[in-house]
């Protein structure tokens, strides 16, 4: 059990919320790529809080390539990659008793690692880590679009709000590339920014649902027996923190469909092989079909919330009553959409790379 | 991507439908674990198809133990399971045209594995591996149990029925553990069996959901990043054929709420902490909090139905129609949930060991 | 820490000398590589003992293919191979007392897996075992040869008598595939045998030095850090039993060059380039430079020999004398050569599925 | 194949010799460790040339510890080590040809990067990274020598002068600790270091051996297949570079010798078990005896040096004459021997923490 993805392209991530920096590896990566901090940057201001939804504190982002390229591109060994952490003036935490946030990870933090964690802004359980999450995706994404493989995620859920569904894919994922809080249907934005802010004003903050779609991809990736596609891409998209759930195509609503209406019917469009519907979400056997990749994630409302809430300290084992004061995110699920497309990458990145093999990506 | 699950306690699976035998390699295993060969054939049994709601087709699964286990007990050596495969008269495959079977693996695997894969029954994607990994489970849950761990699943959902939710866990686990049909709410088995009967009249399948439960986790098992608990877990479970969702504790139902409805507060019940509500399903940050664990997955209908389908033949790429003849399950959901005990206690034994050493499980 | 090699091909052994049986799975591997069950037959029979020169006991080693293999060609999923233990009627284990045969694994093993070990024949460390590792090698190796690599072995040295170096290595290497006693210079074999002979007479045992050659490998096969070659290739030739040093290329001579002799020079034959000698056995900073690699196994004489010995009972834990009576091999030296051909071209098919893709060996 | 080794505890290397930082990661380490900046430099300094025999190049090795350590302890959480590169101005590596050190990785890492390496100063391959590897080392061999581990190396031969053997292992182990040149016979390094000289006044260079022993392991680490304790030390100790050969007890010496000599006899003292000779550095089967560990590395030469050598233009492919000026390491070995500790320590300390469980070595 370790910080570390991927068979072929992995990615190993450190670091803690107020300590000198956050960062990642990246390894088993083709020589060649081109390296755009640019877009690594354009990605980082996605995943950035941003105005009244968000939480007022700023993160800068400013990363820093160590290792693994040159000259603009990968050399295709390890790269690391920091984020230094700025203006952490961290809080007085000396004190003897510490609360656990209810919902965070706090409690299981300190007993996981023995009382040693670095509990200092969520250490390192803070959704800050997923910064660098981001600066590997902003190799990986360029990396898969140049193949012709595009990943997109919209806000499909927010606050009891809905987003239309995934019209053209193609169309739909060139349109969410670039928005801030990315929906199809933007008068549906507007709606749920203000229940956010309604949670907001009341002390609390909501969830929702994000829904991906993968397209580009050939048929014939993936694994039949554990590591199926499905497996691989929730075994990463869970390590998001707050998503709690997952369902590939037409998911839990399987359950309530017969056999006639589940199943795809294949077909042959232009030449090529194609299911008329796509409840399988793209994979049958665990092995992609070259239909679109669909899923959806379920991010869990933000645990810190303003109102007072019952908890304990859990250093001194007694009960207590936490009031969070400052500054927190009403609303993640709108951040957490590039860190979907970013942790997807990099299981694409890496079943590609070990099927067509180390260098595939880059020639 | 590999056949094989696991960091410490590892699990590799082999086989095909129609070939010599179907099995499994079990390594990392601690040394001394009694092996009970009684209990391998019941949950064996409790996987098998039975009754007018299965296939006709009866499969004996008897297995053998061809390595890792002396005078009753795990040597720590690679234990090496096989089920001969018997009575597999295979229709004469011989015919130059392949049809798809929609929803099936059939096309994905001629294309993973460019057209050699042994189509028989479905080869290597077939079901009845499963059985191999329920032999592996009939080693791992006595030794969980043995450790105090629990795990139960019942039928939450078929065919539109709903089975009551989990009350009292540890009672409720105990009850399933013989279940044929495992339901809490023994009523609801029959309502749901009426309509599984209906759809086979019709030649058609229904889906459902399975709800797991694990209790006994102490707190403090799991990664915060990539090796999460849900991520281990939906890894595992994903390659269960016909899962196509999974959601932890409220999992999806987050997405309605507010974070002071969602948020579990902790609290201290003789002298442990616990929390108040088990929204989280037990996790915390990706790490057991102590509480059960509360997971469910959503199964398919079962893609073979005997109504007339459109699909495609691959070998030759055009169109055709289906009639599937023979023998079908009508519903797998709940032969599914034994398997789904042995993978996640698959999980479970990899994590411990890992985190308390090799020998562990048998001490 | 398992029974498992590999990244993208891996390979497990499982099984004991007097167990039901002993096997292997291969996975990872392309499909659509035929497989000639002959040839595995031919690698086995070329491991087993034969003549005065080795143990009395004649093992059959008919296998079993039981998964992976279809119309003689591999799927792509996973290999099980088994081999039966026939005739393994094993003395009378069942005294209170065992004593530890110096230099043998009973000692470790029993400590290992806490008493639990299946002791018989020296269970899952038996050099039986490596009859499966040779079955998997059956189908890599000619794999390898289909892509112009070639692998050989040689005795270099047995009991005190050396035999020549390599030559032209693509002739040596033919030559030496079909021998049963394999060296260069036939007559250092005669003399070979004779001190093998005389060990036995004396109711002792003889060692050596294995040389193993590849060529056809491409320069760029391997890792600068970790993965070397040379890294992964000690890594999987030290499970043989009885392996304890190895060096490639001038290896330890090295420490007695100065580094303008040590050096290998470049050059461009037929535009191609080579270097002028091969002190560094075909690798660079871990990675192959296109030339042969070169390197040599130390073998250590058979442990177990009639001659009187002091050990211990380690059941009792006090001071006893070991006469081995029954059948011992006086040499392994000639048998184990295939077996570092067959982990040797695990390693390269590993390298390359990496390299290149899955799917690249069937090409 | 990648730049990281371990299953429990693993060690991530990264960065270029001319990049802004090389670093490395350690994953799965225990919470709890104290972390010892003083011990890191200590280590480090142990490491960096010094004096006439070495470079006149002197690097600073100012680490910065980015993540994973709290208040002086490790948190149990990836701990991120980067040492900046200072003063690394690059000669004008502009030109269009570039010449093939002989017997470095400049061909071949220009061959498996595809021409996209970062080529100066040895890039990604230079043996400045080991710098990154001994940062590690600092903390995991305090945390050993906690648990009673010792691992102690000293130069066993150096340009054709002796050390003397290991007598008592404990006492020695303390001895070379803090030695710069570390041999066992103080006399001994006077005459090696004349001859390093006499190597350097020639524009030469010259290799040696290292000799190292492990003492204070429990008997039963190791695994019988694959993850074999000689296995996975090997595997380690290759990435070192200039490394060619690894020899465990008597390594090569077995050819020679009859199994009546070879075999350690198993004894009792003072109720302990253990061998009277210890031929089989301390492991049977793989697996630790709880005699000392003992092997010997063989090292290369040091490639760069100022005589003149024939190679080649690699990038216009012709031959090319090359004369190294600048500053190099006429030897390299007494250099390399720290490292040797430090991959050595890794591997133990990764051995044991899956034996014994994550938290263990905290313990």
């Amino acid at each position: 059990m370790k910080n570390t993805f991927g068979n072929n392209v992995t990615l190993t991530l450190f670091g803690e919320s107020h300590g000198n920096a956050i960062g990642c590896v990246i390894d088993g990566i083709a020589s060649g790529l081109e390296v755009n901090e640019d877009e690594i940057s354009r990605l980082l201001s996605l995943r950035r809080p941003a105005g009244a939804i968000s939480t007022a504190r700023r993160e800068e982002d400013k990363f820093e390539i160590l290792s693994g390229v040159f000259n603009g591109r990968t050399t295709g060994t390890p790269i690391c990659i920091t984020i230094p952490n700025k203006d952490t003036r961290s809080a007085d935490y000396g004190a003897m008793a510490r609360l656990a946030r209810p919902s965070h990870a706090d409690y299981t933090a300190h007993v996981r690692y023995s009382g040693y964690e670095d509990y200092r802004g969520g250490g390192h359980f803070s959704g800050r880590i997923t910064a660098a999450l981001v600066a590997a995706g902003g190799i990986l994404i360029p990396a898969l679009n140049r193949k012709g493989i595009f990943i997109g995620t919209h806000v499909k859920e927010c606050a009891g709000v809905s987003d239309r569904d995934f019209g053209d894919i193609c169309d739909d994922i060139k349109v969410l590339s670039g928005m801030e809080f990315a929906v199809l249907d933007t008068e549906k934005a507007d709606a749920m920014k203000a229940r956010i802010l309604d949670a907001r004003s009341e002390g609390d903050s909501v969830g929702g649902v994000l829904e991906t779609a993968v397209v580009g991809l050939d048929a014939g990736i993936g694994e039949p027996w554990f590591d199926t596609l499905e497996g691989m891409i929730s075994h990463a998209v869970f390590s998001i923190p707050a998503i709690k759930g997952i369902e590939f195509g037409a998911g839990f609503e399987f359950a309530r469909m017969r056999g006639s209406e589940a199943n795809d019917a294949f077909c042959i469009e232009s030449g090529r092989v194609c299911t008329k519907t796509n409840n399988a979400g793209g994979i049958n056997g665990g092995i992609t079909n070259g239909m679109p990749i669909v899923f959806r994630s379920a991010v869990k409302p933000t645990p810190t919330i303003s109102k007072e809430q019952e908890t304990i300290d859990y250093v001194n084992i007694e009960s207590a009553t936490l009031s969070a004061a400052g500054r927190h995110d009403p609303c993640i699920v709108h951040r957490a959409r590039i860190v979907v497309d970013c942790v997807t990458a990099l299981v694409i990145a890496d079943a590609l790379s070990g099927k067509y093999g180390t260098d595939w990506l880059a020639k």
